[in-house]
């Protein structure tokens, strides 16, 4: 990102410098736990509050970070934010999903680069890491699939750092989706996520987790 | 998670009572920014200091809250932690993941309940969502597979969260580990995660991030 020399767009979150030492110990403060995790909720309505450009670019110099397998970070990213876009993208969406991506500042499609491999000489210099997936579709459809959804979930996880809302959906049909918006790329969609400032009117009621017990086990 | 009256053991992060008031608005600290991503690495080497079940449990009380499909929370976590699951999981690593995983204090197996639409009733209860599932296998195993990965990047995120260090790993023999560990379950291993505290001295340099214009389009 440059920085600017005039105002501000609205919605922008302005770059975030490192801190200046290394991260203290121990949890992050409980009202950071409860942003990322525990209060955090999957926004079905929206704040009339706009998320500008550069508050995505903020977002995705974030999410590029996270871990993924050999650094292939096959996930790929289209910020639907215009009329047109959102006029396009509603045909593809279940009907319950319509109104609020429509409502949404943006909504996100969360995409693979099925081809992620060719990017590797230059994201995994060390290591002939193309090699290992060039010559073995299995592996690099798995690895694809598994490391642009890692990708997702950081990107939910770094909207709501940023102090946005998120709502994931799968509901739509990701062969039109395909087609309308990544045909010629080799990406296939994911899943969606809009993004925006939450309205808490919209929300439902928390449904239950499964506890520890059900879940986990300690071995 | 029980209070305990006498001392804690060794390694626990003791419960984080919720934030008094709502979050305050705009992106965390710098400070928070950089544990959870700019700052974050895949720990290869381990201090020896240990990760107590009680933080496992604190663990999973910010993971269980992220975002399914339906809430479906199809991933499963086995916290290996004593030497004889660590001397089992180590048949089915692939052989540079041997000596990072038998020193981590924990290796988390991230798994995926193939059957997880059984538990809709419970977790969904507003809606039928078991039988969305029950008679569509494909629908079925693309939900588990894609959710439980989410929870997995969840697990990676939250431990970050509460100060630990992870170090996910896909390099193992998932049939074997399926085999050893989940055999009756109608789980299946997805990826690993390394938990405990990283030691910067085994940290490799970092590789570079695509740019927002190589992974990102706004539409």
């Amino acid at each position: 990102m440059t920085s600017d020399s005039g105002a501000a767009e609205p919605g922008t979150i302005e770059p975030i410098p490192a801190a200046p030492a290394a991260p203290a110990e121990g949890p992050l403060d409980p009202a950071a736990l409860d942003r990322l995790f525990r209060a955090a909720r999957t926004h079905n309505a929206w704040q009339d509050r706009p998320v500008a450009d550069r508050t995505l670019e903020a977002l995705y110099d974030l999410v590029k970070w996270g871990p993924t397998s050999a650094n292939a970070s096959p996930a790929r990213f289209l910020f639907v934010r215009t009329a047109e876009g959102k006029a396009k993208l509603k045909e593809a969406l279940s009907a319950g999903n319509i109104e609020k991506t429509m409502t949404a500042p943006v909504t996100a499609i969360v995409a693979t680069d099925m081809e992620f491999h060719e990017r590797l000489p230059f994201l995994f210099p060390h290591a002939d890491a193309r090699s290992w997936f060039a010559g073995n579709a299995a592996l690099a459809e798995e690895t694809a699939l598994r490391n642009a959804t890692l990708q997702g979930a950081y990107l939910i996880l770094a909207a709501r750092a940023l102090g946005l809302d998120a709502g994931p959906m799968s509901g739509f049909d990701k062969e039109k989706v395909d087609a309308l918006f990544l045909a010629g790329t080799g990406w296939k969609s994911n899943f969606l996520v809009n993004l925006g400032y939450g309205d808490p009117a919209g929300l439902f009621p928390r449904s239950p987790r499964l506890s520890f017990d059900e879940a986990c086990r300690l071995l």
